[in-house]
Formats: C-alpha cells, sequence, structure tokens
C-alpha cells in the first residue's frame, strides 16, 4: 500500500456489519479513538448473515465494502465474526485499501487471557462452522485449543432488548454448558452483537464454569487493534477535535433508532438509507 | 383472468417464503391437495423479512414471485405473512397470474372460531406494525376486535429446534401475557414458523388464557383457502396421481436438509441454488 498523504489521514474509517451489532464496534472505536471519523454501513435488509452460506456472505460483504470504497475511507473495518471468518481475503484482493477484521484481535485477546489454553469462543453458527478462531488462535499459540459453540439466539436475544432475566440467562446457560464440560478458562464473544448481554454471559460464566473464567470481548479487542494499525502506519487522524458518526443502513424499519441507540449506548443522529 | 387450459391446470402451485417456515404451508396444502405439484420458493439469503420495512420487503418479494412466474406456476401463494401483509396488492398488479395471500385465511378461520370477539394474534414485528390482521378481521366480521403481539423470538427459536422445554415455554409465556390481559379467546399463529411451536403455544393458551381457547394455524386455513380457490375457478389438477415437490432456496447453507425436514415433516429432496 502507497504512504497516505494528510488528505488521506483525515479520511473516515468505513466500518460495516450484517446489521446493527457492529455498533458496539464503534462503540468501542469511538472510546480508543475519539478523534477518528467514522462512515457506518449496517445491511440491515439482509441482516442476520449469521445463519447464511459463505458464498452469500461474501457477495454481501463486497458490496458493502465497495459502497464504503467509494465514500473515501481510508481503511474498511469488518465489525462482523461472520464476514470476517470467511471473507477478508476475498475483500483485500478486490479493494486497493486496508481491511480489518475482528477475528484475529479477538484471537490475540483471548490469548493472551488464558493460562489454561481452552478458549471457549460463542458465535454464530456461520462464524463457528467456518473455523476461523481455531486457525486465528493456532496462529498466535501452539498451545492454546478453541471450544466453539454457536448460539444463534443471542442474535434476536440483543435485538429484542431481551439482555436481563430468566430467559437470556437459560439461553445463555445452554449455550455455556459444552464450555463448562471443556473447563474453558476464556469465553470470547466472537460476536458484535453479544457485548449487549455481557452482564448475563458473565454472571452464568462465572457461576458454572468458575469464578476467575475472564469474558473477553470481541469489540473493545478490534478498537485496540485499530488503533495499533493506525498509529503502526502513520494513518491516524491529524486534525484535532471529535470526529463524527455517520450512519447508513439498506432498511429502516420503524424501530431502528431505539436499536441502534441501544447498541451504540446513546442518542443516534442522521441516519441515510442506501440502497446496495 | 382468462380461463386456463387443461395444460395450465397441470402446472404447479408456485410457494414463496421469506426462508424455510413457508413449508408448513407445503406441508398442510400436502395434505389438502395431495395431486398438486408445487414449486416452492425460500428467500433463504435474506431471511428474515419481518424484521425489515415495507419496502424492502415488497421489492424483495416482487423478486422471487418473478422468479415463480418465469418457471410457469398457476398461480402464486404467498406462504409468509410479513409479504402477505404488506406486498399483496402490489404483487397482484405487478403479475398476471392469481396471488393468495396467508392473512385473508387466518383471519376467516379466526372469526370463525371465537365466540366473544376478542382474537389474540402472534406474529412478527413487520406483520403487527402493517395492521394487515386487523383490516382482514374487520373486512370479515364488524364485531371482532384483534390484540397483536410482536413475537421476533418465536422464528429463531422454531429455526434452532428449541421447540420443546423451558425456554421457549417462558418466551411464549411472556408474549401471550397481554392476550391473557386481553381475554382473547382465540390465538392466531400469524407466522408460518409458528406451527412448529405449537404444542407449547397452545399448553401455554390452555394454562394462562383459558382452557377452551382456540389455537388457529394460518397454514392450515391457508391450505383450505388454496384448495377453495382451485375448486371454485376449475384450476384444479386433472391429472391424478401424487403431485411433486420442487425446492429452490437463494442460499444453502450446511444445516439446511436439517431444518427443512423438521418444517416439512419429513425427508427432503433436490434442492436447487437460486440466484434472484
Amino acid at each position: 500500500m502507497s504512504q497516505l498523504t494528510a488528505a488521506d489521514t483525515d479520511a473516515p474509517l468505513g466500518v460495516f456489519d450484517s446489521g446493527l451489532g457492529g455498533l458496539t464496534v464503534v462503540r468501542a472505536l469511538r472510546e480508543a479513538l475519539p478523534s477518528e471519523s467514522i462512515v457506518y454501513l449496517g445491511d440491515t435488509a439482509r441482516v442476520p448473515y449469521g445463519t447464511k452460506g459463505a458464498s452469500t456472505v461474501i457477495k454481501y460483504a463486497l458490496g458493502c465494502a465497495r459502497h464504503l470504497v467509494a465514500r473515501k475511507v481510508k481503511a474498511i473495518i469488518v465489525a462482523c465474526n461472520t464476514v470476517s471468518a470467511v471473507a477478508p481475503e476475498r475483500l483485500r484482493v478486490e479493494l486497493d485499501i486496508p481491511v480489518l477484521g475482528v477475528i484475529e484481535p479477538g484471537a490475540r485477546a483471548a490469548v493472551a487471557a488464558t493460562r489454561t489454553g481452552r478458549i471457549g469462543v460463542l458465535a454464530t453458527a456461520g462464524t463457528i462452522a467456518s473455523g476461523a478462531y481455531p486457525r486465528a488462535v493456532a496462529q498466535v499459540s501452539t498451545r492454546a485449543e478453541v471450544i466453539g459453540q454457536a448460539a444463534p439466539l443471542l442474535v434476536p436475544l440483543a435485538e429484542e432488548g431481551w439482555t436481563a432475566g430468566e430467559v437470556p440467562r437459560l439461553v445463555v446457560r445452554r449455550y455455556i454448558e459444552p464450555l463448562a464440560l471443556a473447563r474453558a478458562d476464556v469465553v470470547l464473544l466472537g460476536c458484535t452483537h453479544y457485548p449487549l448481554l455481557r452482564e448475563v454471559i458473565e454472571a452464568e460464566v462465572r457461576a458454572r464454569i468458575g469464578p476467575d473464567v475472564a469474558v473477553v470481548d470481541s469489540a473493545t479487542a478490534m478498537a485496540a487493534g485499530v488503533r495499533d494499525f493506525l498509529e503502526a502506519r502513520g494513518m491516524a487522524r491529524k486534525a484535532t477535535g471529535a470526529g463524527v458518526v455517520q450512519l447508513l443502513v439498506t432498511d429502516l424499519p420503524r424501530t431502528f433508532r431505539e436499536t441502534a441507540a441501544r447498541f451504540l449506548g446513546g442518542e443516534v443522529g442522521e441516519v441515510e438509507q442506501v440502497d446496495l
């Protein structure tokens, strides 16, 4: 990649996800990199990707990424584990700008947190089936192993806002049972929707697996990875002042603002609907 | 519509849905009309429609319906409540063949079953927001009223196969609470996914609302409506022998056959993947 000019470093980061889950990454990026501007594209018309096959996910991801490139972003941040699991190489081949996935930073954070080497991963069916987390963990550590568990109900629970009480507790309990049996000492939240259920997941993990088991969040790990990447390449924004966040979606149902505010952890500004 | 020829009456019925939920309608059609052939199109790449806005749903529905028309079906059966709620008029304007939605037969069956006139409807957020059930019920009865309840978690529960036990029971209990408060005497399953949860729903409805409350299934009501329609128009298949079912999907994840068999209630034959 060629050296970026000052104007380029002021360009926004392009973040995309299958829906609104990636807003938890935007939230973490705002905390880690408050002066960066962000264009977020949520493919809400075709959400979820997690239950779909690889070729469909790749086709949709290319559409999202090309739209962001046309808006002159300086890097593409794939805030979707499912896309990061199956499409990053294809995106890197097709696009002329850096593409950062969410799997590697999550895997690195999990390896850093484990003592026994047994890492439990909760993710969508698509991410688990791809084997992306075992591969990413193997690249960082030869002694760590991954116990993967598909947890399809956590996405609709997070989107519904059912993040506390008996139903999410029982659903989480059922999903972490295999991780408890395998005595994982780290549970990685391998889907950007899951931080909304973090309290329930942490409580169940501590009660059912062990009080010292760490819950690692791929959104936070991703934001730290993006900061390191921008600094190492001299791509961080030079201008001072807070960055702005622009939201693009492919569908605009009536509950959009309410759901988006829940993910972003605050008020939602202008939203533009785009047709991919 | 012009009179159909003998060849036309032998043409298959075209059934489509956002995903696999509509296979419960195929199952009901096979029971009501065993000699009819069926081409089923599940838009599994873009499932679910129920959480999406009306313009997106209409765009996707037109794509599905045109694909079936190109395959020479004799009628389009919209086996998706969300599409039936927002798109049937548009489909009727755009297409040259009959279009049958799932809302009217369901509404008629619910009106036939109610004594008090208080009809509870469980459906997706999109169907409830559209107001389609109150409109359809008002066309059949001036004294019946609809208490609508969006139940977004029932679709992923049915797709996951979590159709028995504590989790579906608690989820259903929460969704039917407003119907119990309004003392509904009929609960209409206004989404083609829900018949998979019928046992849990019936048990909860009887325990929480009342032992005589009827649970009405829109898939069964739809199949009876299609039979009446074909007979009234002389469009029923003349040839003897069992009809065949052809399955088309827009995405083919690895768990497809297992999920499809659950909905169809038996083995799944050849499946073709199509690009809309």
